[in-house]
Order: C-alpha cells, then structure tokens, then sequence
C-alpha cells in the first residue's frame, strides 16, 4: 500500500496496465464501437465499464500525463503546460524534464515499494517527468535504444507516425510477456488525432491497431485501464491573440504563450485553446482581458487568481490572465511565430480548452459496487484512472 | 412523430413518465443507494440506466423545467430565471406564467397530436409553463383544486413540506392507473434538499417516499426517467453583492438581481449562487466586474454577451454582467432584502452556480445499444431525457 496525495493505493494484486491514449477524444470512440473498429473496447462497455471523465486543465499533454501519474491536479504537482515563461528570469522555457514536479508518482512510489513498474512514452518530452522517482523501466519509442528495437522487432519510428503510439503500446507487450512489468504505464502521442477526425482512414487504422493491442493485453490476463489527456476538435478559426494586443496597446505590451507548445508541433503548429498572457505593465490589464473578451471565438478569460482557483493550476507560475478558445477556435501567439506548413491541408485539429475536457474512462473489468456507484453519480476525472484500476476493477 | 427544437419524439410506445426531482444531487443518490434508501433506483442502476448529466444554466427550477420539456436550453426557450428585471421598464418580475416562453413545449406537441399527457407540478409557479401549450391534464400539489384531493385520496399539503412533493407523485400513480395519461410529466418541489443534507433522517424519509412511488410506476408497466433540475450544496458564506457594490461605487450604482427568488422563498432566502447584475451606468462595468471577481468565493464573472453565450442563455434578457458562487457560496442583493429566519437553524443549502449543474439521469428500462453507447460517449443534459425515455429504452 503506498499513500500520495490524499489517496492510498495497494499493489498490483493481478498485473495491471493503465493506458494514455494522448487525443482520444470520446468521439472516437463513440463512432469507432459503432462501426466495429474497436471491437475490444466495445467488450469493456459491455462487460468492464466505458464513461467518459474531466481532463485537467489546461487540456494538454504535459499536465494531464502528470496528473493521471500523481492522481492530482496541476495545483499540486507543478506542471501546468508543456511550454512556460519564468516570471523571474523572463525566459521561455520548454518542459522536457522533472524539474518543476512538486510531487512524487504513483509509479515512483510503487516501484520503490518493489513493485516491478515500467513506463513507456511515445514522446520523449515525457520520459523524464514519467520517470521522476522511477526505479523501473522507462523509455520513450522517439529515442528507443537498440536493445528497445530488438525487443520489440522493428526500428524506431518516426517521429511523425501512428507507428510511434503502435511501437509504445507493443514494447510495453513485449515488457510484460516476459515479466517486466506488473505495473505498466503506457502514453502515446495524439500525431493522428491531429490530423484525422473520427470515421477518417488513418484514424480507423491507427485505433484498429490500439484496439488489437489492448485485445492482447487483455488475453495476458491484465487488468487494463484506458484514459486520454484530452479530447480534440476542429479548430477552423484562429486568434492570433498576441497581434491583436499589439494593434491595441502597442508593440510588445503583451506577450502570448502558447502552452501546447513542445518540440513537436508540425501537427498543429503550436496552436491550441489555452493561452497564457503576461502584460509589460499591469495596469493593462483590465482593459487587455476585456478587449480580448470581445473577440469572437474566446470563450473564457480569467485572471491569474481566478484561473489558478477556477482550473486548480499552481498560482506561482499562472500569468496575469489566460484566455480559452471555444470549441471552435484556436489561439496563438503572433502570426509569425505559428508555422503551419506541416498541416499539410489537414484542417487545424487541435485541444487545449474546455471543449477537450471530456476524455474517455474505461476498465476491462467490471466496477466493484462502490466504484461503480461513484462512477454512475460522480464527474470522474482522468487522474481517477490508477485509483479505479487498482482498487475499483473486481 | 413530433418535431421540436431540431429534435423527433416518437408517441410513447409504452405509458411513459418523465419525473424531475427537484434539487436532487447526485449525492443523495449515490448515499441513498449505498445505504438502502433507494432499492428501486438501484435496480435501474443495475438493469436500466444510472448516470449523470448537465442541467441547464443558471441551476435554477423555471430554466431547468422548460428546458426538459422543450428539449433545448433557455437561448432556444426564452426562460432564463425565475424572477428578473425587465430592461425596458426597470420593473423587476417574477416568472409564473408562459407569457416569455419562446418554444412549445414536447407535452404540449403530444397531447395536439393525440397522446394523452398530464403534467403535475409541487408548486404552482410551474404549472403555467408547463401546461404552454398543453391540451391535457395540469395542475399543482400546492392549488389542487377538491376533485384532485378526492383523487388523492388526502387533502393539498402545506406547500413548505416534503408531502408537497408526494401529492404530485401520487396524483400522478391516480391519473395513470385510471388511464388518464399515457405521456406524465412530474416536477417536485425541492424544499427537503434545501434543509437536509444526504444521510439525514428527513431526507432519507423523502427519498424513500419517492422511490415507493417510482416502484409503482414501473409495477404498473411505465417506461420512468428521472433527472433533476439541478443540484444542491451546503453554502456557508454568503456575499452580499449589491452592498459590496455599493460600498466602492456608491449607493445604488447597480441593481443585483437573485434569479432563483420565487413565491416560495423560505427554505433558502432568495440566495443562490448566480446573479444578474445592472449598473446606473454602463462606464462602472468593468470595474464592477473587476472588483466583483475579487472576491473569495466568486466562481466566475461574465459581461453579457460572453454569459449568454457561454451559459447559452437568451442575450436579450441578460444583464450587464452575472456572477457565480463557487460550491460554497450563495450570492445575494442587499443583505437587508434576504429573510434568513425561514432556515430555522439548519446552514443554508443552496444551488444555481456550476457546482449545482451535475444531476441524475436514469431510467428504468435498459437503453438501445446506440444510445448506451451515447449515454457512454458523451455529456448528456437533463434536456435530453425525453429523448432518452421515448426513444432510447428498449
């Protein structure tokens, strides 16, 4: 049994794999069970629990991996975004390691309790937050090392590819047929969902081979377990919200930063529906945030204490004010900064604000009463996702 | 088939009751199931359907009710409160009658094309809206007139107490078993979730009148759904809002509207947790609203425009800004205008803000594997379950 965070979690009692599927927006899943193209997960509906849950706030991939890992919001464990401005230095700052985490992991703790724990991340950004405290395995699929490749059998992926999700989900496979891991934690990338909507080919095919993957870990006799950081939507209107603080108040008045962004953004060109901005002089910022209200497509605009408060982000490293896209509408920096020539055609696809709250939950397992009960009268939250696999799933 | 707000309603196949229990959070259902108190709903958890949806903004009755019987939120049905303050003439109304309703209504649709529908509501202040349209039976627990307390077999309850609610219940068992009714729409009265808590013995003793009764139905053959029209909490602190506004711009710088205040206020002062507020003048807005953010205990603030959006809400009818509480925080005009007396003792519990917006939402019949999967997928809203009980259980 280890404790973290207000919540106590007991070991592994058969061996259990909790899953990241980074985009998957219940979208997909709705239209992926309708037309058969997730046959197994169409089981979990049927025979384990499949419901949807709240993502952390901002919907990103950085603070919602972290959050599913300490079971807690951003308040507590420190990241906020995947990209950040230091308030003391004024530096931008791209978050690529555990520096800035303020708690300890599940996983961590579990493995320093001597339970044989693996981490495996399609993303290197995420390997080294994953592994904060890990005495365990813990790679990524983008910098794989040959001994990786030879497990699994094939060569590293491209960055840019379905195969890094696909070769994640088959090394955690391949870990846990020879006795690896008896706790897994499995994060992909969310490079499909970026470009391709549900009904989609790629999209079919890549959640075909997620699908079949999970089949295997079922037949293995795991208890499996499947959330998503966030959700995704089409975003065909964009902001390009620092430009238009500059046409109002001046060149440089204000500075927009986009937290979604990471080394890693051919696919939606840095351009999401959180945005973070600091003003030169504070006494701007009123009139700022009610001019940014106005425009259309903003559906939130909160300063620091409110956001901090209203979204449970470390009000430390909160800006004077965020602004949330709606469903429809992406938000970004200044035009220049934002390429998206890697779009390649594929309308903006993208996440980050309240729109991609809703995240899919799923056990394969049936829900023993009481989980069960609070999951059919409560708003589960995806970092629910190790407490329900670990003590919920009979 | 009928055609409304974008959406068909099949004719019941089955009788069919549509039963909103007002002020019924989640918690007590999840309490009540765990402790015995509801074995009805729970066998509905086990062989129908139990989750949750979003009720309507504000978390108020009048919205909420209109908003399950059009199938559409307040922007669509034009009722947004249940008191408020005509722009036009500064003259501040209360909401008993249909005269603001901008959609008809799904009873009213039905009982035109043939459906024998009867609609029965706790409070009086419902039944003219309800009944929009209505060419059936539509009365009120609290002004049944001598052939309804025939029927009843007992005479109208006093309109502050918990059989206010079992009347209309039982009026509709009556108007069912005679045959009376084929399509029923019942509205209960919150006035025991004001004063009680989950797992108090007041509550627990409603609770299990309702669900007696809910059995009844389903002995008799019905199809039965439940949701609620909002949630409830306990709401500690209370901010006076108008006196604070007063306070920093002077006295009678803006009007602050309490939506929730109704004929029938005792067991909650007129203190919600969403407000309207008018300023003298339109220049003081964005202080007001900067100031009003400030406070602890404030959820969010939002000008009009982004109100009505945001709370899909009908932008004519808005005022210059709202504001929310948070869960533990009611929010009201003068201190002067709100009789707290009526409490007896018992901590105010309140609802209106977002934290009242998570609601029940069963059935007693298993549902069709598309909308399960619906049900699964996405985040239903207590408007849908008309949806959900004339097309969705098998």
């Amino acid at each position: 049994m280890i404790e973290l965070n207000g919540r106590g979690y007991r070991k592994p009692e058969l061996p259990t794999v909790v899953i990241c599927v980074d985009g998957f927006d219940p979208a997909y899943v709705e239209r992926g069970i309708a037309d058969g193209i997730l046959p197994t997960i169409a089981g979990f509906a049927r025979d384990g629990w499949l419901g949807t849950a709240e993502a952390a706030m901002p919907t990103f991939t950085n603070p919602n991996n972290v959050s599913i890992v300490t079971g807690a919001p951003p308040a507590v464990h420190g990241i906020a975004g995947n990209y950040y401005l230091d308030r003391e230095t004024g530096r931008e700052i791209m978050i690529t390691d555990d520096r800035l985490m303020r708690s300890a992991t599940i996983l961590g703790l579990m493995s320093q309790a001597g339970v044989k724990v693996a981490a495996v991340t399609a993303k290197d950004k995420l390997r080294r937050m994953l592994g904060h405290g890990l005495d365990g395995v813990c790679f990524s699929s983008e910098c794989a090392a040959t001994e990786i490749e030879a497990m699994v059998g094939r060569t590293r992926p491209d960055m840019y590819s379905a195969d890094l999700s696909l070769f994640a989900l088959d090394a955690g496979l391949r870990l846990f047929a020879s006795g690896a891991a008896e706790l897994l934690y499995l994060s992909l990338s969310d490079f499909i969902q970026h470009g391709h909507a549900p009904g989609e080919a790629a999209a079919d095919s890549f959640h075909r081979g997620l699908d079949e993957r999970v089949a295997r870990f079922v037949e293995m006799g795991a208890v499996v377990a499947l959330t998503a950081d966030h959700g995704m939507n089409d975003k065909p209107q964009v902001i390009f919200l620092e430009d238009e603080l500059s046409a109002w108040f001046g060149l440089g008045a204000a500075r927009v930063i986009c937290p979604i962004t990471d080394p890693f953004v051919r696919h939606h060109g840095a351009l999401g529906s959180f945005v973070r901005v600091y003003a030169r002089v504070d006494h701007d910022i009123p009139a700022m945030m009610a001019a940014t209200m106005a425009l259309p497509g903003v559906a939130g605009v909160y300063d620091r204490a409110t956001a901090a408060k209203r979204f449970e982000l470390p009000y430390d490293l909160e800006a004077d004010f965020v602004v949330l896209g709606d469903a429809a509408t992406a938000i970004g920096a200044a035009g220049t900064e934002h390429d998206l020539s890697g779009l390649a055609g594929h309308l903006l696809r993208s996440h980050g604000g309240e729109g991609e709250q809703l995240v899919p939950f799923m056990l394969s397992r049936p829900l023993s009463g009481e989980y069960r009960l609070r999951a059919q009268t409560r708003r589960l939250r995806n970092f629910d996702i190790f407490d329900y696999a670990l003590y919920g799933a009979v």
